[in-house]
C-alpha cells in the first residue's frame, strides 16, 4: 500500500500537539503526556481534545480535533483501540503530519485484532498522515522537549546530551534502556517505540535520526527482521553521517530450531543475510539489552578498534588473567606489547608488577598517584600492536579514586583523534564511586560493571573485515549441470543417456570408466537411494544403466560422468537471496557427512577471491587443503575459483555443489542441485 | 613440608590480634585494621606493636611482641618484605595461631622474592604458626567482628546477614566481590585473601569456611588449580554441610593455548579433570566475577534447578523473546508449560498477552494489582515442566514497582521447600528501583540486572548429570596390546613377525587377508609414515613385510592382523591421571581426521555404561552409529562395553584406543598407543 507522504519536522519537532482522549484522572497513565509536555519545557501548543471536559490542567479543552483553532502537527491518540481509525480520519481532516496510537489490542491479540489493523494502515494512508503505533508507547525527542510518550522511564528529568537515540518496536525494552542510561548519566537525545508497526517501521525512524545531528549513536531494537532494502540504505546513511548504528534483534532463536539440519541448505540460519549484510555495512550486532546500552556507550565517544587486539592494564593480576580468558572466549587477541611500550612501561611500573599485556600496574601506582597510571594508560594505548585497551578497576574509593579518574580523563583529553578506544571496567559498587565514574563520564570515557560485558562490546564493536559482494552475476538456465557451464565451473565430461543401450558408447567417450547416475525429478540424496554407480567400466554399462532406469522411482535417465580423480570434498552454495535480502553463499566441508560436521562459513554472493580464500581459512577442515597427515596438498585456487564462479549465480536461483572435488590440479563440480527457493518449504 | 598445626577457631575467632608494624599515620592503609578493629565492635584485645610509639589510637603499644602480655591468638604483620620472617618466628615465641603477611615483595616480583617466600614458608612450620599471604589482603569475619584487611572495601558498615562467604587468592577481586555485594545490601559473611599462599591455600580456607553454621554459599576464587585431593574432600564437605560452593577459575586460556592440537592427546584442556570433578560433586563454575556474585545470590536462598527448563514471565514479549534466545544459546530449554496451567493462566492474562512460554503477562497486570501477578508466577513456578522461573520486569517505578514486589514476595514465601528456584531480571536503573528491590532481597528473591548475567547463573546452577566414576581399575602390562587383552577389549587376530619370512603364515594364521604394521618405538601416525598395508594376501606378504622392515625407520617387528570390516571410527582414551587429579576418560570420532573434527566429550574413568552412552550422545558425529544415509546401524552396544573396559586402565597409563571400528557387530580395537603420562612432553 502507498504510503502518506511525511513530513518529519511537524513530527519530531511539532509546532502543536493535539491530545485526543486526554485524561484528567490523578495516576491514569494517559494523563502523563499532558504533563510532561507542560514540565519538560515544550513551547508550542498543547491542545487536549475530550468532550467530557471544557478545561484540562488548566488548558482550554476541546470537544473534538475538528474544534481545535489553527494547524495541529501531532495527534496522540489516548483512545480504545476501536476509536483508533476514527482519530486518524480526523487527524487527516485537520492537516496533522502523524497520529501515535498508543491503544493495544491489535495485531498482538488475534484475527480480530489484524483486521483492525489493516483498517488503521489502510486509514492512514487515506487520511494522508502517518502512523506510529499501534500498541507503542509514542515518543521523546530531547531537543524539542517533545515528550509524547506515557513510559515510566520518563518521569526522570532528560536533557537529551548523551548523543544516544533509541528506536525500537518495544517500548519495554526501550524504557529500560532510558532508564539504566538515564541512571548512569546519560540521556537519551531521541526516543522512538513504534509498536507494531502498521505503517511507521523501526527502519523508516532510524533513518531519519541518523541524519540529526545531535544524535551520535543510534541503539536500535527489532524483532522484526527489517526490509532489506530500507536496512542497507539506513546502514550506508548512518555510515555517511558518521553515526554508529547498534542492533539488537530479538527471536533468533525460533527461527534457530526452525532450521532443520537435514538438508545442508537449511543449515543457513534465516538471518544469515542479516548478519552479513551488517557486518558488511559496520553495524554494530549486539545480543542483550544491556549490550545494547554498553556498545553505544562506548561509541558516543570513541573511536571503533581497527582491529581485534586488545591491552588490558589493571592493578589486579587476577582481574588481568579473568580479562584474556574472556578474551580468547571471544575471538579477541591479547597480543605481546612492543618492546619500545615495554622499556618504558618499566620504567613506571614497580618490579611485583607486569608489563607484560596485561599490564599489571600494582595498586602502589594508585597510591602513589602523580599521574603515573594515566602515563601507563597512554602508552600502551599508543602502542602499534593495540585495537583497544580495557583498564580494570577494583576497589578504589574516596580521594584515591578521585584522582584515577581526573589522571585517566586527562590522558584521554590528550590522545590524538582516532586513537584506540579506551574503556573502563570498574568491579566496585556504583554508589561508592559515583563521583570519580561522574568525571570518567565527563570525559568520554565508557565505564562498564563487568569483564563479561566489556569483553562482548569490544568483540561486538571490532571489525571483521568483509570485503564487499562484487562481480557481476550470472543468468542461469534451468538445468544445473548448463548452469554450471554458464558460470564456467569444471564439470566431469558426462554424457546424458536415456535409454541403456546407449551407455557404453557414454562410457568409452568420457573416458573408458564412469561414474552412472540416475536422473530423477525431486531426487537429492542419490547415493542414499542407490542411485549411484561408481567406476563402471563399458561392458559393464549397459547392465548397470538398465538396473538404475529399473530400480530408482522417477528414474528418467542415467548420467555417465567421467571418474573424478579423489581429493578433498568441499560444500559450495549459494541461497539465491530469500525475502529480498542479497544472496549468501556457503562454503563449508561436503560429502555425505556435511550436515554432522557444522563446519560452513557464509558471505554475501558474489564473492571476491579474498572472501573466497577468507571463508575457506575459517573451516575447520581448512589443513586438509594443505595436504592432511602425508595427503599431497590441494589445488587451493582451483577451489577459490570455483568458489567466485559458483558464487555469481543470479539472484532467484538456489545453486549447491556438493561435493566440489578439490584435487592435485584443479576442482570440479561432482554434484549439482538448483532450484528456485520458492520450491523449498 | 609438614605444616604446622592449626587452631582455625583461634585464627577465626581470636581473643587477642597483635598488629607488628601498626602505623599511626593518617591515610596509611596500614592503620586501616587497627581502626577498623576499634570501630566495628571487635571485642578482643587489640595489640599494636611498634617501637617508634608508647601508644596507638588511645592503646598502649608495644615495641616487640615479646613485651605483649598475655596471650595472642592473631598476628597482623603490617612489615615490610624483608622482616615477615622475623615476624613468624616471633609470632612462634610468643604462641599465636597465625600470622598474615601483608607485604608483597614475594614469589611475584622472581627469583629473590621466591627464595624469600620460600624462608618464609620454612619458617612456619618450624615456628608452629600458620601464615596467610604474603602479598594478600588479609580477612575479616563478621560474626567475631574481625576485620583484619586492609581493603577499601571496608570501608562499609558490614552486618555479614548474606549467608555468602569469599574466599580467593586475591583481595583485588575479592573486594570487588565485596563491595558489589554490599552495595545491593549483601553483607558477606566471611571474606579471606590467600595471596601467594606460601602456607595456607584456598582450599584450606574453603574447607573450614563449608562449617561455618552462617555461610550457605561458598564463593571462591583461584588463580592456581588447588590440590586436587583437598578439592575433592572441599566438594563432599561442602555438599554434606548443604553450602552451596561456586568457584571462579582464572588463567583457562593460556592453558587452552597451550594445548597443542596436533595430538589427540593434547586436545584435552588442562582443566577437563577440574572440571569433571566439580560437575560430579555439584560445584557451580562460572566465568566471570559478576556471575560468581550473582550464583551466589541464587543461591544463598533459592534451591538449585533439577533440570534445564526454564519459564520466562515478563511483561514485555521483547525481553521474553531476547530471554529464549540467551536460554537457547547457553542449552536451556524453554519449554511448553502443562496444558492445566495454560488454561489457568489464561483466566488471568489479557488476551493481547501469551500464555505460551516466555509467559506475556502485559503492563496492565501490573497496573491493575491485586496480586495476580504474583498468582500467575506461583502458577507457573508450580508447573511441573519447570525447573527455574525467571521473572523480567522492565520499567516499573514508584507505587506499581513496590507493590509488584510485595506480590512477589508473597508468592515465594508461600512456596513449599524445594521449589524451582525464581530470579528476577529488572532492566531499569537501580536507584529508582531500590525500595521495592530491597523488598525483594528481604524476601530472598535474588535481582539480576541484565538477562545475560541472570541465563548465564541459570545455566551455570542447573545440573548437568553425570554418572560418578564406578568400576575398578585393572592393571595394565607394558604392552598397548597385552593392556587392551587384560582389559578385554577386543582386538584383531595378530601375530608379531621378526622377520619377513614369517608373514605369510602369520597371514593365513589371521584369516588369509591381513593389515601389515611395521613396529617402531616412538612411531604414532603409522598411516602417514607408510608404515601400513592394507588388504595383504599371503602370497604379497613376505615382499610387504621386508619392505616395512626395509623402510620404516627404526621398524623392529611387523604385526599381521586381521582385517577389520569397515565401521564407525572412534576415539577411546584414558590420561592416566595428571597432577594428582583422577584419570579422565576421552571419547570422540576417530580415524585419521580427529583432530580436525574437535569432536570430543569427557569424564571422569573409570565410566558406567551410562556415562559412555552420554558421552557418545554427546557427539556430533553420534548419527552415523544409527546408520547414516543408508549405512546400516553399528554396535553402540558393543561401542559402550569397549569404552567401559577401556576407561578402567590404571592410573598412571595413557592409553588411547584410535581407530576403536563399530561394526554391525562387535566393535574392534585397531590401532592402540600405551605410554605413562611423563612420557609426554
Amino acid at each position: 500500500m502507498e504510503r502518506a507522504p511525511t513530513d518529519w519536522p511537524r513530527i519530531l519537532r511539532p509546532r502543536s500537539v493535539a491530545l485526543v482522549g486526554a485524561s484528567g484522572r490523578e495516576g491514569n497513565p494517559m494523563a502523563r503526556p499532558q504533563a510532561w509536555l507542560r514540565d519538560r519545557g515544550f513551547t508550542g501548543r498543547v491542545l487536549p481534545v475530550n468532550p467530557r471536559y471544557d478545561e484540562l490542567g488548566g488548558l482550554p479543552c476541546y470537544a473534538a480535533l475538528a474544534d481545535v483553532p489553527g494547524p495541529v502537527d501531532l495527534v496522540l491518540a489516548l483512545v480504545p483501540a476501536d476509536r483508533a481509525v476514527a482519530t486518524v480520519e480526523d487527524a487527516g481532516r485537520v492537516g496533522a503530519a502523524a497520529v501515535v496510537v498508543f491503544a493495544s489490542g491489535f495485531a498482538e491479540v488475534g484475527d480480530e485484532g489484524l483486521a483492525l489493523q489493516h483498517a488503521l494502515t489502510a486509514a492512514a494512508a487515506r487520511a494522508g498522515v502517518r502512523v506510529l503505533g499501534p500498541n507503542c508507547q509514542g515518543l521523546y525527542v530531547a531537543r524539542s522537549r517533545l515528550f509524547a510518550t506515557f513510559t515510566a522511564a520518563g518521569e526522570r528529568p532528560l536533557e537529551g546530551t548523551s548523543g544516544i537515540a533509541y528506536v525500537g518496536q518495544s517500548g519495554a525494552i526501550g524504557g529500560a534502556v532510558l532508564d539504566v542510561a538515564a541512571s548512569r548519566g546519560l540521556d537519551l537525545t531521541a526516543w522512538v517505540s513504534t509498536g507494531n508497526q502498521a505503517d511507521v517501521d523501526v527502519t523508516e525512524v532510524a533513518r531519519v535520526l541518523v541524519t540529526d545531528p545531535d544524535v551520535r549513536v543510534l541503539a536500535m531494537y527489532a524483532e522484526a527482521l527489517p526490509r532489506p532494502d530500507d536496512y542497507v540504505r539506513l546502514a550506508a546513511e548512518a555510515c555517511a553521517a558518521g553515526v554508529a548504528l547498534v542492533v539488537l534483534h530479538s527471536g533468533r532463536s525460533e527461527s534457530g530450531r526452525r532450521a532443520a539440519l537435514s538438508h545442508t541448505g537449511a543449515m543457513l540460519p534465516d538471518t544469515a543475510a542479516f548478519d552479513l549484510v551488517s557486518r558488511e555495512h559496520g553495524v554494530v550486532l549486539v545480543d542483550d539489552v544491556e549490550d545494547l546500552l554498553a556498545a553505544a556507550t562506548l561509541l558516543r565517544t570513541q573511536a571503533r578498534p581497527a582491529g581485534r587486539r586488545v591491552a588490558a592494564v589493571t592493578s589486579s593480576g587476577g582481574a588481568g588473567s579473568l580479562a584474556a580468558d574472556r578474551c580468547a572466549d571471544l575471538g579477541l587477541d591479547v597480543p605481546e606489547l612492543a618492546e619500545e611500550t615495554r622499556e618504558k612501561l618499566s620504567l613506571r611500573i614497580p618490579a611485583f608488577g607486569a608489563v607484560a599485556n596485561p599490564v599489571d600496574v600494582t595498586a602502589q601506582l594508585f597510591n602513589e598517584g602523580g599521574g603515573a597510571f594515566g602515563e601507563v594508560c597512554a602508552l600502551v594505548r599508543g602502542d602499534p600492536s593495540v585495537d583497544a585497551v580495557l583498564v580494570i578497576l577494583t576497589m578504589l574509593v574516596g580521594d584515591t579514586a578521585h584522582a584515577l579518574a581526573v589522571d585517566l580523563a586527562g590522558t584521554v583529553a590528550e590522545a590524538p583523534p582516532g586513537s584506540p578506544p579506551l574503556a573502563v571496567v570498574w568491579m566496585a559498587g556504583e554508589d561508592a564511586t559515583v563521583e570519580a565514574r561522574a568525571v570518567l563520564r565527563e570525559a568520554g570515557i565508557p565505564v562498564f560493571s563487568s569483564l563479561a560485558v566489556a569483553t562482548r562490546v569490544l568483540a561486538a564493536v571490532a571489525p571483521r573485515p568483509a570485503d564487499p559482494a562484487s562481480g557481476d552475476r550470472v543468468d542461469l538456465p534451468d538445468d544445473g549441470w548448463a548452469a554450471l557451464g554458464a558460470l564456467g565451473v569444471p564439470r566431469p565430461r558426462s554424457v546424458l543417456v536415456r535409454r541403456a543401450a546407449e551407455a557404453q558408447d557414454a562410457v568409452h567417450d568420457v573416458g573408458g570408466t564412469a561414474v552412472l547416475k540416475a536422473v530423477a525429478s525431486g531426487l537429492e540424496h542419490k547415493t542414499d537411494a542407490g542411485a549411484v554407480r561408481l567406476a563402471v567400466v563399458g561392458k559393464d554399462a549397459e547392465r548397470e544403466a538398465a538396473d538404475l532406469l529399473d530400480s530408482v522411482p522417477g528414474a528418467e535417465a542415467v548420467l555417465v560422468q567421467e571418474m573424478v580423480p579423489p581429493g578433498v570434498e568441499l560444500l559450495v552454495s549459494v541461497d539465491g537471496g530469500r525475502g529480498g535480502w542479497p544472496p549468501v553463499l556457503t562454503v563449508g566441508r561436503g560429502g555425505t557427512e556435511t550436515e554432522l560436521h557444522h563446519d560452513v562459513a557464509h558471505a554475501l554472493a558474489p564473492a571476491s577471491p579474498t572472501t573466497a580464500r577468507t571463508l575457506l581459512d575459517s573451516l575447520r577442515c581448512r589443513p586438509l587443503l594443505d595436504g592432511h597427515r602425508g595427503a599431497p596438498p590441494a589445488d587451493v585456487e582451483a577451489a577459490v575459483d570455483a568458489i567466485v564462479r559458483i558464487s555469481r549465480a543470479a539472484a532467484g536461483r538456489e545453486l549447491e555443489v556438493n561435493p566440489l572435488v578439490v584435487g592435485k590440479t584443479g576442482a570440479v563440480a561432482v554434484d549439482v542441485l538448483l532450484a528456485h527457493p520458492e520450491d523449498r518449504p
